[in-house]
């Protein structure tokens, strides 16, 4: 049997994943388990989205363009614009997914053995499609006393060195929820600038923005238009997240077509995804005043409660629906891992993702967890409750 | 404005898109282009895949499981074991399209420098999933003279490296329509088990098979049960290539266990195309009866006409629906070229795909082109008709 050594490829390990059996044995028990663990909304996908599927008109499901349907790319173009960003379908390459986004636009930008960096915590998977690309994520520390604000200049530039290509950041944040205000992006504008970087800016939470922050998109950014990589999905805007339907959006040509030849040896994106992708764009816009409101009120609850817990620390994140929490606990991971192995409140327990995993320097995130505000506000309530049970008893508490 | 350098990456030019802006030009000159380059059937899709869509029952386009839903790896399965192959759903992994599978098995399979074998002519994107992964493809060439049987063991144990990791074919073949025999299988077992190799076998047109020849799986090779590793796609068997669904079929649960790490970065693979393709393998055996008998009617007019043209040689494949075809001229890229550029027959031409793309040896094919008969007979009539009159004229005629 010929081995498999993964030499130079080994996928990091997600501290997520280890629990499911927990979980599933959990349930197995009669338990039921809220998941905060997860991006998975619960919001309904829109009528529009729904229909166009429905009253499919097709007699054969062909390949679409590799860079994705035009009539698709041109309507998403019309979307940009009406948010001030202004470039035309040229800009556009339909990729299966923020997913394929990010790798697709690490693999045209970054050679193998370069490095990007990223503020962390930040989202797992990057380090996941960096692996697959040969690529090293190089973290520069963010902190919840800061509740997560960008790191200083001078600690961004003291990681640049001749390997680094660019920068990737997610705004608003995973996991943090955190929203990187226009006078943020500027300074990371004129590292960028100063250094001749890529500026990858995942802006897949950019509907969902609260108490009337605004979201700057970093294509905006003055000064830098050939530096920009945009990636974006139409995974939580419409929460249609099965449907793979992503972008990368840039002013920089290069870019695109080196990205689509990558595009074309995959052959296309997803063909039903992208009808429904196409019909999202006349959701109205009483849906997301709707959903906005309802993310909201979950986030006013669940960052009120928390922070009522004894030893608890939650920042009030401005967007995306997840937030990074400070427990009076030794280890989140071993925390997580009992909370569904060996505590139950009322026949309840709760799966969180411990932070560790959103880290990548050792240490970490040890006492902190990733929840997500994806549950309606009564489940919300069971859940934070059976936490604050929880933490009550946990033989592993440090105050 | 950073560069792009690509050092490591480089994809490899596709002759194909090559000819796409001359092909438009054409169109734009009002000469009609018959097709007989690409890949795209113009086979209906089966009424039961396009329902299945059309009364979608759910409210939230949600995530699937990262190796795809259950209840079609089950059903999946049940289908595998139909035919013979006899595996359980734990044994595939769901991929986006064949073209996921493959670059899921090189990158589980292969580490970064190491080669992988595979008898030229070949899909030209194992060498671009190759490139995406840092492996090197090396090409032992079979011959139109042989009509492309397999080359014999000792030419493909020549190739064989200490950085050797494994074989891929296609079967039956694209782009030589070429159905390896169960002997030519079993040589292939023998080298593979001498040297401990993968074998990756690539069987998306395994239901295209004519003149009663039948396929004979990989996955019934006795002996190397650990290192067959079956790629497999829905996009040709249901005619619904848009749908982005493929799959990763072994025995090998190390193998399936370092894929699915894969794809738990990615997520999932699309839920729509999992929808479609669950409810596709209750089409009824009439849809493959007749898409066989007229595959076979386009095929048996295609090579008779052919090789009724002074110079043109053209074997008789059994399967797939493409055939490499020898013809008389100087360079068969500067003759694809000329056709769409400089030659019009009654307002038409013909757009083929030149053969020396789908080699990696240099020089080779350079009179050859791969012909697709995924045009109806009265089409195909046409097309053939408008080559002959071209072949007549090329100022780069070789006898």
């Amino acid at each position: 049997m010929p081995s498999i050594s993964q030499k130079g490829r080994e996928m990091p390990p997600s501290p997520i994943r280890k629990l499911v059996p927990y979980a599933e044995q959990a349930k197995r028990n009669g338990i039921k388990v809220y998941h905060l663990n997860i991006g998975q909304p619960d919001i309904p996908t829109p009528d529009v989205a729904l229909n166009a599927i429905r009253n499919l008109n097709l007699r054969i499901l062909e390949y679409t363009h590799s860079a994705g349907n035009e009539s698709y790319r041109r309507k998403l173009a019309g979307y940009y614009n009406s948010i001030g960003i202004h470039i035309d379908y040229t800009n556009i390459l339909v990729t299966t997914g923020g997913s394929e986004a990010v790798l697709f636009a690490l693999m045209t930008c970054v050679n193998p053995g370069e490095e990007v960096i990223t503020p962390e915590p930040f989202y797992a998977n990057y380090n996941g499609f960096a692996t697959a690309a040969g690529i090293k994520i190089v973290p520069v520390t963010s902190y919840i006393k800061d509740d997560f604000a960008l790191p200083p200049m001078s600690e961004i530039e003291k990681k640049i060195t001749a390997k680094t290509k660019g920068i990737i950041i997610c705004n608003p944040n995973n996991p943090t929820g955190y929203l990187y205000t226009k006078e943020e992006l500027y300074i990371l504008r004129d590292i960028i600038k100063k250094h001749d970087l890529f500026l990858f800016c995942d802006e897949v939470y950019r509907e969902f923005c609260y108490d009337g922050a605004e979201h700057f998109s970093s294509m905006k950014l003055e000064g830098i238009e050939q530096n920009v990589v945009m990636l974006d999905s139409v995974s939580k805007r419409y929460s249609e997240c099965g449907v793979r339907i992503g972008a990368i959006v840039t002013r920089n040509k290069e870019v695109l077509d080196t990205a689509l030849k990558f595009a074309q040896a995959r052959l296309c994106p997803p063909g039903l995804g992208q009808v429904v992708a196409e019909a999202s764009l006349d959701t109205p816009p009483e849906y997301f005043a709707e959903v906005k409101h309802e993310y909201t009120n979950r986030r006013n609850f669940l960052v009120e409660a928390l922070n009522k817990i004894p030893g608890v620390y939650c920042p009030k994140p401005k967007g995306a629906f997840y937030t990074v929490v400070k427990l009076p606990v030794d280890d989140a991971e071993r925390f997580a891992q009992w909370l569904l192995e060996e505590f139950e409140y009322k026949n309840q327990t709760v799966m969180v993702a411990p932070a560790s995993g959103f880290y990548s320097t050792p240490g970490m995130g040890k006492n902190e967890v990733r929840i997500a505000y994806v549950l309606n506000t009564a489940d919300l309530k069971n859940a934070v409750e059976v936490l604050a049970k929880a933490l009550k008893v946990y033989p592993g508490r440090e105050s």
